[in-house]
Order: structure tokens, then C-alpha cells, then sequence
């Protein structure tokens, strides 16, 4: 078993034509809209290792493998264990399960249904008969996904296209960032309503139950992931889950949190201290804050990500809280909270237009509490676009 | 390279016994609780091909291994990329990121820190020094992160222990049955509260706010699962996704949804008609909740899930709905809301005591609508005990 880890960049190979064109003869009269998938397109041009087809495979929830819904595109559905296959001619297939057959049904592409697993491993042998060189989503399949691809076609040679996949994903099309822009259209207005909501002795989950809510209300089809509020000494933890601990005077009170609109995710950080707001805080605000300007004012195309992580923290680590910012500045954003790349230190990461991205420095002390402020920006030929709206002045409690 | 699919069963072989002594001393002094963990012991009880080791890792959000959970019962904390191994005589090892330090912290296990990729992987090396063949997580192990542990140690053979894994999540123990109450305590609560807040006119996006927000405010950390809320025609697909559609008068409203209380999870239906009962909508109804009665009267310790199943689905194949149940009745529940195995036609599943599932069957009528009813369940030796209180008797909005 062999496998490519590095499968970017390079010119496209010229697809199978032997295979090319059975396959255009056979699926022709199938393909509904004669549209190609210029995303299917973007993934092969970026391979340096040429596949025959490439294949995208969920496994249950919560292992789906959010590149099949970048593909297909599907709005509804869950698609567990079902299979979409990409060809080098940018047409695609896909096999659904009964139980999403309507969603399916507004997918372009060539769809077959199956009622249980015995037809569907028919149908993905019927579909791959004469592919040798199968591209897998090395990240997005599992083990054990892999392995039945295997038992049903023992001769085929896999070749993880992950980072080709990735790296089509990192480049949102138009489409895509509207459904971002709305996304963070929501997560800002509601950051900007939490002072009105915040006060003294409500607990992490109540927060977050009204995050998750508001949200929801103004049109986010589900928080992007799990709400995140931290009072006092747990905003020093970055991934701290809230529970019953109750907002106190004096505290710090973080939370991230971000909405998911028609897949597409939104990753927003707020900090509100409560009460006094004694010196230290005041210094540790203005220090993340004067970290995330320099951070955002450094991103452009063609700029390196962990040079603009640098900048940013540079900015904390000459001030007094020098290593307190314990994780990376940003990542990639869209269908994923996590969409690929990072911006962090010896990652390199050349930014592209239309690159999305978070930018998040944060201070921890641990004991006492943590502030982060996180937005979300797109990557232009000059600069950036900060998307997301909500005040990044300091609101007391 | 070989794995075994059909590790289930049999009496558990003998350790390694020359591995084991040179574990134990060489982890006794770190191994901080003294306790060894009954989840491993169970896993390692299931399998029929010895393993010296058995390795679980996360990939990111959502690509998380719940197993990895299971075994830390880590409370807070995503644990991305982070790694838990399991010995044979019971005890763990956590190789946990710098930014899950806290979270960490309440896992009982011998616990090693890394800052960065090239730490974690040299720690895992090192880790698993002597280890010949190494048991993974084929469901819940990326096909990369498995090449990754290839690459690291390139001499490992790999076993898939997934079925076994699976086997030991099955049966829930107390602390797990506790948490579990607890979420469907509070998913029942809020599917009673469905007919006083659900009015004409509200949209699918807004019924499921309303019910992430009333199982928050009850005490979930999150919804188990993004809620469905399916109005009229849209109630026939079982997994639609919630929209902007408005509660009409004569629409059947269906929701399925579940709280996570401390990562453990509930899922339940209820379906209510709105405006004038057709006589039909009375019939499917009666038809739904019958076949409901009938499969919990069926179930208990020693029986097979699809005799469950058929029982069930006889009460609909019999009525004039027949062939209009389109999937299985039910499957596990516990950390994912699909917790291992099913009680579908065909499928082999023996009942055991503790195991939870869902019972769900419905009646689909493309473009006019469906009913499911869906209440969870724990295995005893003479029946099972319905863990969900919500009413099922038709109320109408």
C-alpha cells in the first residue's frame, strides 16, 4: 500500500482518456444539467499524482466527511455512509441512501439509490470497474471506510488527495462567501447583544443556551460548533466546556462561539470584563487587541500565514504577558470551524485570495482568567476583509 | 497488510506478558490513582486477536473519536489530535495537547504534554516502544492518522478493534446510565412543552431554537444533535433538514431531537397535527404508536433486534401503510447518538442488559407528510425500561 502526502501543486495530468471517455459514454444520457463541477475541476488541478477517480465516503455521524457536502453542495441531509465519486472530467456521482433520496435530489450529479449496504458496495464496484488509481480524503474517510473500498475492489491503488481537497476548499468561491458573510452577519449581532443579556449570577450554559438561541432566531441553521462561555478563572482555559459556574463581579467573561448557516460556519471571540475593571485587565485588553490590528493589517495574498502570526505575537510577547498566548493566531474557516491552514508559528501557509480566516489572539493567566478576540476575515490581492461586525471596544458588565 | 473484522467474542488471550512487566515498571510510579479503568478491561475482554497495545486519535472537530471520550471521560476539553492508549492490564496513558492541559487534568492516567506535532509524535513513539501489534479504532482512526502511526513506527502491525470497542460501548454502566437519565429527563421535558409554544405560522428553524434553548436552560450542555423540525410535506423525509417553511393548519409537525448532558446523549420524536385530524393522520398515528408498543414489549436481554424489528414493523406492513416504514426501528444510544448497532431487518444484534436504544418507528407518505414516534430504552434481563417520559398520545397544535 502505497500513498502520496504530497500532492500539491504542479500541473494537472492529463485524466485516463481510455477511461474518459467510457465514462462520458456511459454517463451522458444520466448527467442532468450538463454542468460540470468547477470545484470537482479545481481538486484535480491541484493533484500531482493523476488519479482515475477520486472518491468521498461519510461514515456515521459524528465521522461525516464534510468535503462530500462541499462537493455535492447538499443544503439537507445527512448522507451517512454514502458516496460521491469525482471524475477527472469534472462530472460526478452520487450514491445516496434511500433515506436521503430527497435531498439527493438536489444534488447535480448522477445520482443511484440504494436501500442497504450489500446494493451500495455493488453499485461503488459497478461505478469504479476499470479505475486503478483511486483518490481517497485521507482526513475525511476512516480506517475502516478504506479498508471496505478495499475488500470490494481488492486491486485498487489508493493515493490520498487530502491536501488537493484542502487546498481547493481554502479558495471560497462566490457562493461560498456569502453563506460565510451571513454566517458572521449572525455571530455579530449577537455578540454585540451579550452586555444586554450578561449580568451577575447567570451561570456558563444559561449564556450559551441564549447565544445558541439568538443565533438560531435570526437564521443560523445551528450554532457552527458547541457555544463557548468561560467566567473567571475558566477563560484561561481556551477550550474550556462552561458548565454551572456563575458570572461574578470581577470576573472575565469569554465566549466563542459562531453560527453555522447552510453548512458554512461563522467563529467569533468576545471578552466582557465584569465589575471593576482593574489595571492588569485593562493592559491584557489593549495588548490583545493592539496584537489582533497588527495581526489583521499584516494579511494580504501572497503573504506567509506564520509571518502574520509573528507580527501578532510579537505584539503580546514584548509586553508583560510574554508567552501567554498559547495557541496559533487563525485557521481556515467554511464548511469547517477548522477548514485547513493556520496561521501559527514554522506553519508556512502562503495566503491566497479569498483565503477565509480567523484571526484570535488571546492572553491567559492561568488562576485568574483569559481574554481572546477573534473575527473573521477574507483575504484580498491588498489586504483583508474583517467580515465580521460586533465592537471590539471593551464593554464592561 | 492485514486487519480482522471479526474480533468479537471468545475468551480473552493472555497479555504479552514480557510487554506488560516492562510497562508496569516502568508506568508504576507515574500512574497516579492506582485505579485501573473497567472500560479497558472490557475492551481488551472483547477481543479475540491479542494486541499488545491499543492506540484511539482524535482528528479535528468533527472528525473527534467519541471512543477517546469513553475511555478519558474527560468531562470538558475537543482534544483534538490528542492520543489515549490502552494496556492490557487495564491501565492509560493520555498524550494530550498543551492547549487541553486543564481538561487533562481530571483524566485519571499517566498524562504527557506536547506543544507540537513533532512532540506528540516523538512521544508516541516512545510510547509505544516494543509494541508489535497495535490495536486502532478502525470507525473512529482517519485513514491519514493511521498512516501517520505507519510512519512513525513503521514496523507496527495494525488489528482493527472497532467491534470490540463497539461491543464494550454497548453495555452502559452506571455512571453512564446516570448521565443518560438525565439528558432524556431533559428532551422529554421540552417534547411535552412542544404544543404550548408551537403556534401557525412559526418557522421549522424557529420550533428547533425554541427547543435548543428550553434543553439548555434545563441543563444540556448542547443539543445531541442538530434538532429537526419538519412541517407538512417536509415531515416525510426523515432527515430533513429544518428551513424557513411556516406551520400551516392541517400540516403534520415532526421533531426529533436530544440533549447532551456531559457528552452523553438522548434522541426522541414526537409528531403533532395541526388544525383538523384527517382520519387518515388519526390512523397512521394509531398505526405509529401500536408498532412502538409492540417493539418495546418485545424487547429484552437475549433477544435478536431484528425479531424486534420485525415485530414492529409487522403492526405497519399489516395496515394500509404497509412498506411506508423506510428505515430500522432503532439503534444504540450513548456518547453518539448512532452508539453501535441496530435493530434493522437482516441484522444480527443480540439484546444485552444495559444496552440503551431508541425505538422509532414512522410512517412516510411522500408529499403529504410522516409520523415517528421515538422513545429510548435501557436493556433489562426480563424487558426494558423506557427512559423517556413524554406523553405519546396524539395532541394536536
Amino acid at each position: 500500500m502505497r500513498s502520496s502526502s504530497t500532492d500539491i501543486g504542479g500541473s494537472p495530468p492529463p485524466p485516463s482518456a481510455r477511461l474518459l471517455d467510457k465514462y462520458k459514454s456511459s454517463v451522458a444520457p444520466f448527467w442532468r444539467s450538463g454542468r460540470m463541477n468547477p470545484r470537482v475541476k479545481r481538486v484535480y488541478s491541484n493533484l500531482v499524482e493523476e488519479v482515475d477517480a477520486i472518491v468521498l465516503i461519510n461514515g456515521t455521524e459524528p465521522n461525516l466527511d464534510l468535503s462530500f457536502f462541499y462537493m455535492t453542495e447538499a443544503e439537507s441531509g445527512l448522507f451517512e455512509e454514502c458516496v460521491t465519486i469525482l471524475w477527472p472530467d469534472g462530472s460526478m456521482e452520487l450514491i445516496s441512501s434511500k433515506l436521503e433520496e430527497t435531498s439527493a435530489g438536489a444534488v447535480e450529479a448522477k445520482i443511484k439509490v440504494f436501500e442497504n449496504r450489500t446494493e451500495r458496495d455493488r453499485m461503488l464496484k459497478n461505478a469504479l470497474k476499470g479505475v486503478k488509481r483511486l483518490g481517497i480524503n485521507g482526513t475525511g474517510i476512516s480506517y475502516k471506510a478504506f479498508k471496505e473500498i478495499r475488500r470490494i475492489i481488492p486491486s485498487i491503488h489508493e493515493i490520498d488527495v487530502c491536501k488537493s481537497i484542502e487546498k481547493a476548499r481554502l479558495v471560497k468561491d462566490e457562493k461560498e462567501i456569502g453563506l460565510i458573510r451571513e454566517a458572521c452577519r449572525i455571530a455579530s449581532e449577537v455578540a454585540e447583544e451579550i452586555p444586554d443579556f450578561l449580568e451577575v449570577g447567570m451561570t456558563e450554559t444559561e449564556a450559551t443556551a441564549e447565544i445558541s438561541y439568538r443565533m438560531q432566531r435570526k437564521g443560523a441553521n445551528s450554532p457552527s460548533f458547541d457555544p463557548n462561555a468561560s467566567f473567571g478563572e475558566n477563560s484561561a482555559e481556551p477550550h474550556h466546556t462552561p458548565g454551572t459556574r456563575r458570572l461574578k463581579p470581577g470576573d472575565l467573561a469569554l465566549f466563542d462561539f459562531g453560527a453555522k448557516y447552510k453548512r458554512y460556519c461563522s467563529d467569533i471571540t468576545r471578552t466582557f470584563p465584569s465589575g471593576r475593571v482593574t489595571k492588569e485587565v485593562k493592559e491584557m485588553y489593549a495588548t490583545v487587541l493592539e496584537s489582533q490590528r497588527v495581526g489583521i493589517e499584516s494579511i494580504r495574498a501572497g503573504v506567509n500565514g506564520k509571518d502574520v502570526d509573528a507580527a501578532a505575537r510579537k505584539v503580546i510577547d514584548r509586553s508583560e504577558f510574554k508567552g501567554k498566548l498559547i495557541h496559533s493566531l487563525g485557521h481556515g474557516l467554511g464548511l469547517s470551524v477548522h477548514d485547513g491552514g493556520r496561521m501559527a508559528p514554522e506553519y508556512d501557509f502562503l495566503l491566497e485570495e479569498n483565503y477565509v480566516l480567523t484571526v484570535e489572539p488571546g492572553i491567559y493567566l492561568p488562576g485568574i482568567g483569559g481574554i481572546r478576540i477573534e473575527d473573521n476575515v477574507r483575504v484580498t490581492a491588498d489586504g483583508c476583509e474583517v467580515l465580521t461586525s460586533a465592537s471590539r471596544e471593551m464593554r464592561r458588565i
